[in-house]
This record gives structure tokens, sequence and C-alpha cells, in this order.
């Protein structure tokens, strides 16, 4: 059988597993989902050694050494995968709800209620905790899921894969509800995504040239965000404490992530005020600044920013900052250099915070916090699939009920239409 | 300038004009809206004559009677194209709403407000009522819009889209909040397509073919559906009096639209009790009756149904019968068959009705109703966009609040994560 017709017949079985799992119990799940957690600590041997065998391969091939970070299993990471699926145990199960209910003048009551969306489809770089993560939240929420990693933890995916699949062996719940891509061929993604017949939605979990590489080619929906070009405007009517603490925190605190601060908007009228101690603040905590002319006055160390510095984001201890004489200029700046995902205002004034918060077309628009939290624990989702800075379905962190659509359902008692 | 250059300077425009209107009041939106309506009215013998060279054209070209008589404008029809319009005025906002808002226990407060999606671009055939219809709904939620109708309608279209967008210019909205694809070269729908950039969703409206033509080619996610293929399932323990009230409005009340039942599933045991009286009914109202080989007892007149006539949107007077064993001999008939479209159950058992309404995975599950209340305006929505059977962001009905996404506002007094 060809590689393509391989991908087709899995994407096909996951189609109708899918179609299983979505009127199986949510105890049937639930236990399933135990039985992967406790499998996951009971192989960690199994699944360590297939590590070992990437990580050694990753060595030779020169991987970075954040990459191969990322690709190292150890215990406690192992320890850290089954207690995250134990936590999706306890989460509500997002299926079933009904989110309105509504009587029309004819008698016939119409209920919404969120039901699986189907078949998910995910796509992610070489870090193994993906696979049971994003498995567990599939399997909670009643979709099939098809699993494509990078290729260079195909050892500890493959290995973590048999051990969920072992777990759903021992329940009534189809095995082809999880599946692996088992090819690292390249093409077998570039298959994968013209299966719009058996896939519902396709995530992809890493950096912006995967995303971008899968948007382009996929028929299927995908649901993500390229970047995190995130904001903090610092009104002339800021709380100056709050406002260091908050910029510190949502630059310094991991600078890597997608809800970092990348750029600081400081008002003309609190630049004197405001300006020096967050610098000296930013310094200290190791932040090279990119600044314009005005910012640059306040420290010998501040190189000029440039016109791309605005676009970048930095994932790193690196801040640009631009001083704008209006919380319109501000809001113009995240418009036209932002990335929709995560802005923030610190302000005491009600006037200008709503009009920040009307006004910033962001997923995440935040008053007097950091940009850290736009994050599916932080939110209180109790787990997080992905962040999405689209325009369709759902925005922001993703979590079980993102996972799940509508249907509507209709009561009558012999209604005909006239 | 190319086409594919006049087309994207449009769509980048209409972008630029989507932030300007979901920032603008809803009083400014009405107010277009009624310019809009009076435009209409008053330049109705403007349209009409633009109608005039259209039909024509059409007559000429030999377009088919049907196509014809949805293409042609009368006094009546563009009376009913303002009243549309009027009646959207009197909808509510969609946007600002808050559909939840929760705190944390740091003290975040986080709500989760509808706001506009963006740009939509509609792409329908050659209905001239479609291009007001569209244009307001869009208009009312805060989404600019780019029109591409049918090219048998283009002199219509373009006169209805001047009408529209004098209103605009009456009010301080942009003009290229509508906008309109004046080329009918089959590659300005090809360029469209490609604008992910500056289009954030597409709804294609009308016939299967169109819309899997536009699904096909799009790098911008699509909403819709291709056929309604819906079922009515006479259980055993229905109420027979109310099982042939919705089976003969299901099918022949007007056979010619998506929620139209084509397929009868009658349980095996009620058989003889419903089966003479309902296909009696059903033949008195020119139903032509294609069956199992159980049913063509019934009647001399009942054909075989192929395995293909299960497939088959009839769109017709034509209805396919399938006599079955068990409630769940139908479910499996409507999983495999059907278009995931609207299907119903009649039913007094509790208990099959339940497992009905769970387990068929359709976007309108129905019990004791006619499937074609499946309707913006019958669920009470006040309107339609379209109808979708796709399984993310919207299923079923699609009104103003199906334009609308959601973004995050998050109030702190100074939260940092830890």
């Amino acid at each position: 059988m060809s590689l393509k017709d391989l991908i087709e017949k899995k994407a096909k079985a996951t189609k109708e597993a899918s179609r299983i799992l979505s009127n199986s119990s949510l105890h049937d799940r639930n236990k399933a989902l135990m039985y992967m957690a406790e499998g996951i600590k009971k192989n960690s041997v199994f699944i360590l050694k297939a590590n070992k065998n990437d990580v050694l391969n990753a060595k030779r091939s020169g991987l970075s050494k954040a990459m191969t970070d990322r690709l190292t299993l150890n215990n406690k990471r192992i320890e850290e995968m089954a207690a995250s699926i134990k936590a999706v145990v306890k989460l509500p199960d997002p299926c079933g709800v009904i989110d309105k209910m509504w009587k029309r003048p004819n008698g016939l009551v119409i209920g919404k209620m969120r039901v699986p969306i189907g078949v998910i489809g995910i796509i992610y770089e070489s870090r193994p905790n993906v696979t049971s993560d994003c498995a567990s939240l599939c399997l909670k929420s009643g979709n099939a899921v098809i699993l494509r990693g990078g290729k260079e933890s195909i050892n500890s995916n493959l290995a973590i894969h048999k051990v969920l699949q072992d777990a759903l062996s021992k329940t009534g719940l189809p095995l082809d509800s999880i599946n692996m891509i088992e090819s690292t061929d390249r093409k077998a993604v570039s298959y994968l995504l013209q299966l719009d017949k058996y896939i519902d939605l396709i995530i992809p979990r890493g950096g912006e040239g995967l995303i971008r590489a899968v948007a382009e080619e996929s028929r299927i929906p995908v649901i993500k965000h390229y970047k995190g070009v995130c904001h903090v405007y610092v009104d002339k009517e800021a709380d100056i404490n709050k406002a260091i603490k908050i910029c510190l925190n949502a630059k310094a605190q991991r600078p890597g992530v997608c809800n970092a601060m990348e750029t600081m908007l400081v008002h003309k009228d609190i630049v004197d005020k405001f300006m020096p101690k967050a610098i000296k603040a930013l310094q200290q905590a190791g932040v090279e600044i990119r600044g314009c002319a005005r910012t640059k006055k306040f420290s010998d160390k501040i190189k000029q920013a440039t016109e791309d510095d605005w676009y970048e984001e930095f994932l790193d201890l690196i801040l640009s900052v631009k001083v704008v004489n209006s919380v319109d200029e501000a809001i113009a700046h995240i418009a036209k250099y932002g990335s929709a995902h995560s802005d923030a205002i610190i302000t005491e004034n009600y006037d200008t915070a709503l009009k920040f918060l009307k006004q910033v077309d962001s997923t995440c628009v935040y008053l007097n916090a950091s940009t850290r939290f736009t994050d599916g624990f932080q939110f209180g989702f109790g787990a997080e699939i992905g962040i999405s800075t689209d325009r369709i379905h759902a925005r922001g962190p993703m979590a079980l009920r993102e996972l799940t659509i509508y249907k509507y359902i209709i009561f009558g008692n012999g209604q005909t239409r006239k």
C-alpha cells in the first residue's frame, strides 16, 4: 500500500472511531484516561529508552541545544505527563452541555447542545509530551485524534502512542480513537492535510515556520496563531509602580513564550517619571532595549529600533520601546505592528481604559495586568491545546470547550411549517 | 492594473474599512441600513431597468426558467428587499455582548465579548436580492463585505450596490464597508479566494456545484452546506396522525429546499398501520415514491429505490422510503446516507427519542416536528445568511451571532504571573 493510501486508510478509521467516541459515556472516557496516566508511569522505562534513542540521534545530527532539551524526557517529565492526564480526568465533560434553550411561538423548544467536533489532526514539533497532552484533551472531549509529531521524536512518540493505545484496549473505546502517523516522511503531512473528508480540524503546535507550512498546504480548517507580538501601553495616567511591575513581568518572567511583551509603548506625558525607573529595572533583569529617538535619551545602552523591530517577536530578553503622543497612537501602532495576540494598557483612567479595551482588536486585551496570563490554565480552563489568533471558531486560549461545536435539538409535538 | 491587483486592492480596502466599522456605533450602522432600505425603494426604477437588461440577456442566452425567475425583480420583490433591511435594523446588536464573565482566584476578571469577524466574502448565484440581504446582515454585525454575484445578474447587482454605497455615503461609515467585484471573469473569484490576508470568512450561497468549486479553491475558511438529504424516521411508537402530517409537510410543502425530507424511514412494526395512509397522502400530494422491497408492497406505483437514491437530494416531489428493523438501523442509515443537515424522529417513547436526539449527529435533530423548520427566521434569529453543516465555528442556520467571534477582555489591578 502506498504511503498516501496508508494515510487515507488511517484517517478513515479515525473518522469511524470518532462516531463511536462521540456517543461514548464520560465514565468510559475518564476510565481510559486513568489507564493512560497509569500506563505512562508504569512504562516509564520503555518510554525513556525510546527517548534515549531520539536524543542520541538528535545529538549526532546536531540538533540545537534548546530543541534537544524539549525533546529530552526524564522521570520528572514522565510524572508530569501522567499528572496532566489525571488533571484532565477531573475536568467537567464539555459535551452534552446545553448552552441555551428557547421556546418559539409555535411551541417548538430549541436547544443548542455541545458535541465533539469529530476528528482533530495535531501536527507538532519534537516535544514528546504534546503526544499525551493532546491525545488526552481530544479523548476527553469525545474527539478522535491523528497525531503527527516531529521526526526527531519519532521513537518517543511511538512508545507513548503504544502505551496510550494499550490503555484504550482495556476499555470498550476504539483503538483508532488515538492514531499516529508513523512515517517521518514529510509527504505524509501533505497527504494528511488533503483529507478534509475525514479530518475536521487541524491544530498545529510549534514555531511560526511549521504553522505557516501547515496553513499554506491544508484543505482542512486550521486554527492557529503565527506569533505573539504583544504590547504593553503605559498610559499617561498609569500607576507607575503597577506599570513597572507589569512590564517587568510581561517581558522578563519567561521571554521565550508567545504571550511575553515584545514592545512597550509609553505616553509622552509620563515618560520622565516612568522611563528611568522602568529602564533600570528592565536592564537589571538583563533586557536589551531597542528604542525610538525619545527613548534613547534615557540610557546610552539603548540601541535605535529599526522599522523591522516593531514587527519582531524576539522571544528573548530584547524589548522595543516607543514613546507615543496619545492612546490613539498606541492603538494604531498595535493595529499596524501587532499580531492580535495579547495587548495591555496600564491606566487608572476609566475612559482611556474602555477605549483601549474596545478598539484594540486582539484576542486578549488586558487592563492593568500582565500579558503573560494568556494561557488556558491561567484562564481557569484547566488545560490548553493551543492559542488562536484566527477570527472564526475560537480565539485566545483553547481548551476542551473549543474542541466542541454544537448541534440543535428541537422538541416538538407535531409542528409543521405553514 | 491587472484584474488580480484590482481584486487585491479592493480586498485590502475592505479590510481597512472593517477596522473602522468594527468600532462604529450601532446608531450609525442602523442609520445606514435605514438609508439603504429607503434607497432601494426610491431607486426602484433604476434597479428594475438594470434588471431588465439582465433578464433580456438571460433569455437570449437560454437560461433555465427557474433561474430566470430567481433573477427577475419586480416591484413586489423590491419592496421585500427594502423590508428585509428594515427588519435587520430592528434586530439587537450582536457585537459587544458579553457571553460570560468570571473571576480568577488572583482577582483577574475575564470577559468574553462578541466582536465582528472582520471581512466576509459572499459568493452567490444570480439572485439580486442576496446582494442587499447579505450586505445588510454584514453591516449590522459590524463586518465589511465583498460581494460576488452570478454573472447573469451583474447589471442588477451593480445597480443595487450603487444604491447601497450611496446610502453609506450619507453616513460617516466607509464606502468600502460594502464592496462588489465588478468583473464577471471567473478568474476574479479565484483571485479573491486566495486573499486570506484580507478576507476572514467566505460564505457561498447557491447550489452544490458553486459551493464545491468555492471550497475546493479557497485558502480562506468557507462555511457551507453542500446539500440537505433530510430524513424523517417514523418509530414503532409514533403517533400516526402526527407522523403523516409531519412527513407530508417535510416532503411536499416546499420540495425544492434543502430542509425538505428526501428519505422516509419507517419502523417495521408500524408499517401496516402507517404506510397505507402515508403513501396515499403523499401520492395525493403528487409525490413519486421510490421504495425498498418492503415498501413496494403497498402500492403498484412505487418504483424500486436504487442505492444511489438513498444519497440523493431530489429537491423535487420525489421521496425514497425504507422500512427499518429498529431505531438503530434508522440512525445507521442516516449516518451513512445523510448530509448531517436536518433529521427527525416521530415517536412517543422517551428512551427512543433521547437515543435518536443524542446519536444522530446532524446539525438539527427534530423530535415530533417537521425538518422544514431549519431556518434562521423559524429559529427566531430574525435573519439568515446561510446554513452550515460544517463542524467548526457555526452549524445550522446562521444569522447575526454567527457573523461574530469573541475577544477576551481582562480586568486586573496589577496582577503579574508567578
